[in-house]
């Protein structure tokens, strides 16, 4: 029965659709396949100044921002892949679906109102192996490579000759441990033979573009959206998707866990442009109407293939729950609190047997290799206070999952790796060196971490601390937190939050993995800013609507956008103004840069005696 | 002229009063000094369960979180300090103002309105030196030090002999840099005397609570607040400080550059309870109608005097801003960012002087050991984007910094030193270390630092971050900074967020520097969210009320305080309740206790072999 008589009638105009300002969307074709076309977001910078830059930036935002692309979410966004995948003639279209409760839900006349146009399902041929790893390893540089390789590099050429720009500041030493060169399709190709990156592409996304996760590779981050039992709609779920790949989400994660779950998902699969998580397990449990005791095998593998079908490209398993390790969280502050882990550990105890979900890893590797679904392989353990941190049961689990990751990576299966949760910071480096050491150099995908407790309200950044550093350490992915952890579900407003503080972090990471492509749009904003170009400030920065909307506050007419200060320190005090006033007074930059030499000079040959006690008066 | 007539008629009820909720304001005597009152908060924790415990924790928030002591803000706050100060009988009450900036002010007619009481100034008698270091370096504890010792280390007996809550996990490796002893007014007076601390604490406010700022003690903040020329007047300008002071700014820079500072500084001062310190330049640009060339020594010592006579506790002094080092900043990208070093830049090279404040070096330090104030020596050339991070023109600013501070110790005046700014995370660690060894271990004070430039609207978090990292290094007090930086000036609601970044930042380094007080705090929060104590969970939280509102959003009811569960996951999904469930059912904590011993023992005994391949069915 239909709870509570939802609505999926979606206005169009519900769904957010403005490009950013002053941006276009553009599109980079492909080099060894002719047929793709990688979407990015060009900033008009400086537009009507003396040097006016196209400036080219990763965008997650898929059609939506696309004024040319007509969008009707009743049919789902365009299928970018869908020739490549039918090129490669491994896979064929099952006359229906394999799960029985697909096939149920599909017949259920009082679900036909939430129910999605109809499909048929893809699936490898003959027990054919379809994931880019399998590929990667038989040496094919697949479209999905190519364009992750092309989409990683942005377009910098326009740069690479205007060194004041581009490189870092001659007086600086910037600590680069990242490539300088250009990422090619061979080199990702690589990566993903040798589980060190994965692309999340289950061969039924097709509108998904491909997106890399691997710690060679720009850091990415993923939102988390869902109803729960308490609270939410399919409508809603459909635009806080869109939404969060708005402002930046590089993959979605749909936990929905109330009612309708298939039919949510499916709405939210066919009209993302990012490929799409989730937690099995959730729904397992609604179809053993929550009694975690009744899971059992049978309903799990019913429901990866129903997952598996629709499209779903990771599934988190909690495989690494192991009997023996449950009573290791006994002495904890906050026990089990991932959600699945508690689920598992309730089965295990009441059964008094080993986690089925490890006893049956090599059945679950089965199904995924003939849909290209990636495995998040869950951290059910992790540590949820500062006080559980880093401690014997969570990181009794990462041996577990350092020994599937081998499993699942002798079926050629892309694996990434969870991580936690609640850490100070001091401990968080460990999770991530013993992650990589363990898990071989599979890519790391973290909860955060928090790095205190104490500020419920506000965990977006107690988070967003720990997820920088870790992603400075070397993780692939951040999973967002939005404010509304531990209190409640997220609406629109935290997933923005969410999202935003989550760029900031992965941002911040790479940079300090020394990113040239990321640092390039640093140095366009500060040099936007400091020759007052505020409206050129507004369309660089991360949330072009909120830096405007604070500008204007205070200063809201136009002429405000061209003025040399801020209400922050008003025109006398605006040191960016004194400071461009003294260079135009005493000499251009190469002046300046000859008086400098000189004073330079002066001041070794002096003995580079700093400090000349003088009592002189002015 | 007082412009805009702006009126400082604050209704009392403007000013916010309310105690936290389930708090009591509490008051510790000391030892050595019989009449010192350490003000803390104590909140009430589990008020009805079996184990209700007394939290104590640090409090910033003054008399106005106290219903018993009245307020009148145009009287000003109780004086707590006055008669230690007077009893140490070295110095006297002026008969008139010394600064004649100030007797002006005091004369103007249309100036009345905004005068507060009449009071007179008191300054240390016969040339004396009144410092706290003075006092520290002559083996004498002042009750100012007491205070802070008793402040620093909370009420924890409570908690000592509970392991369970205040010991780490006994899994977990915390790795404590900290003495876990108790903080005694002895190691504050060494502190204090090797210059690695300092108590800001002018004797002409002695309604300060006095606090310390050091590396070996808890991680302080800073607020700035102040008018500019272009918004803001006085009575916004003092609720903003007591605001701040609420949430938990240890310190408050009023940094106002508008009209009628002398007053609006003068009110803030007698109704705050925290330190204030000032950047003396501003107002001195002020007086020569902010025509940088037209500074000189004279205009700056007057208003030196008249805000040592008000009872500011540290000035930003630029005084590391010399001639020869401003070329450098011509190659960066965003030239000089701090307002007091950009007008210092301009003056030097109007004049092609040497910067005054550093020829007058000495005299300002004859100044300032009279009243106790504070030297914070500003980075007049601090980074001011990613590009101009750690360069040339900031390091060499560094070293006269440390000719400085060795000058104003020699006179027993206390230092603090600032820093940046913007720094990408991997940098921020070498800012640290240089200030430290060049500076001789004298407090850190720094700006953030931003860890990127690209998220104007949300450089409290860009900024949140790199701070609780250079908190984690050793910096002893972090200037907030707020969402409207770059943008505009802060109101209220930007102040909040500001400064509870801010205390998740400084909370954040607490925790990593091993602070146990600081660790107790997580645990009670976590335990209580683990037991579904919500009210408790709220009432720990660094802000009760944004963590109820955002709980009741979707949950409003009284019952749902006490429910297992919350509108994220609802009552099916909740993985606290699920594991709480698991030690319900299968034996208390204690005989899970002995069944992990025996597992582990059987792992071991087994070999450790993690995996076994197994094919069953369940």
């Amino acid at each position: 029965m239909v709870k509570k008589n939802k609505s999926i009638e979606i206005n169009q105009e519900q769904i957010t659709r403005d490009p950013f300002p002053n941006s276009n969307k553009v599109y980079i074709d492909g080099e060894i396949h002719k047929n793709i076309k990688v979407a990015m977001r060009e900033i008009l910078v400086d537009e009507n100044g003396k040097n006016p830059v196209h400036f080219t930036t990763y965008d997650t935002s898929g059609p939506y921002t696309d004024p040319s692309i007509e969008i009707n979410i009743k049919k789902g966004i365009p299928k970018i892949r869908e020739k490549w995948i039918l090129d490669r003639q491994d896979v064929s279209f099952a006359d229906k679906f394999s799960s029985s409760f697909t096939n149920v839900q599909r017949e259920k006349k009082e679900l036909i109102p939430l129910k999605f146009l109809n499909r048929k399902p893809l699936v490898g041929k003959d027990k054919k192996n379809v994931t880019q790893m399998h590929y990667a390893r038989n040496g094919i540089i697949t479209p999905e490579m190519e364009y992750v390789a092309i989409r990683e590099n942005q377009k910098i050429e326009d740069f690479i000759d205007n060194n004041d720009l581009f490189f870092n500041h001659p007086g600086q030493q910037f600590n680069s441990s990242m490539p300088e060169k250009v990422i090619t399709p061979e080199f990702v190709r690589d990566e993903i033979a040798s589980g060190r990156a994965i692309i999340p592409s289950n061969i039924n996304h097709p509108e998904a573009e491909p997106m890399i996760i691997g710690t060679n590779f720009l850091v990415k981050i993923n939102a988390n959206i869902g109803n729960s039992a308490v609270t939410s709609s399919i409508g809603e779920e459909v635009e806080k998707a869109v939404w969060a790949c708005r402002w930046g989400a590089d993959t979605i994660m749909d936990l929905s866990t109330g009612s309708n779950i298939h039919q949510t998902r499916e709405w939210i699969i066919r009209n993302s442009p990012v490929p799409i998580g989730t937690v099995p397990i959730y729904q397992a449990l609604e179809k053993v109407k929550g009694i975690a005791e009744d899971l059992n095998w049978d309903v799990f593998k019913d429901t990866l293939i129903e997952q598996a079908e629709q499209g779903v490209s990771y599934f988190t398993i909690h495989a690494g729950v192991l009997l023996r390790y449950i009573p290791m969280t006994a002495m904890r502050r906050t026990g089990i609190v991932s959600r699945g882990g508690s689920i598992m550990a309730k089965w295990c105890l009441s059964h008094h047997k080993e986690n089925f979900l490890y006893t049956h890893f090599e059945d679950i590797c089965e199904i995924m290799k003939k849909y290209d679904v990636s495995f998040s392989l869950g951290d059910g353990l992790r540590p949820g206070s500062i006080f559980d941190a880093n401690d014997q049961a969570q990181f009794a689990e990462l041996e577990t999952l350092g020994e599937l990751t081998k499993i699942a990576w002798d079926h050629d299966i892309q694996v990434m790796i969870e991580g936690p949760g609640h850490v100070p910071m001091q401990m968080i480096k460990e999770n991530m060196d013993k992650e990589n050491d363990i898990c071989k150099g599979a890519p790391f995908y973290t909860l955060g971490p928090l790095t205190t407790d104490i500020a419920p309200g506000y965990d977006h950044i107690t988070s967003g601390i720990g997820a920088a550093m870790i992603g400075w350490y070397g993780t692939s992915m951040l999973c967002y937190v939005t404010p509304k952890e531990h209190l409640g579900l997220p609406n629109k407003d935290d997933v923005k939050s969410g999202v935003i503080t989550y760029k900031i972090a992965a941002h911040a990471a790479n940079l300090a993995k020394g990113h040239i492509t990321s640092q390039l749009r640093d140095n366009l904003l500060s040099k936007a800013r400091f020759e007052f170009r505020w409206n050129d400030q507004f369309n660089l920065s991360l949330d072009p609507d909120t830096a405007r909307s604070f500008h204007d506050e205070t200063l809201p007419s136009e002429g405000a956008k061209v003025a040399h200060f801020c209400s922050m320190c008003g025109p006398k005090f605006c040191s960016m103004r004194i400071s461009q006033d003294i260079f135009d007074q005493f000499g251009p930059k190469d002046k300046v840069d000859k008086e400098m030499e000189k004073k330079s000079k002066e001041f070794k040959d002096s003995g580079s005696e700093i400090y000349i006690k003088v009592n002189s008066q002015d």
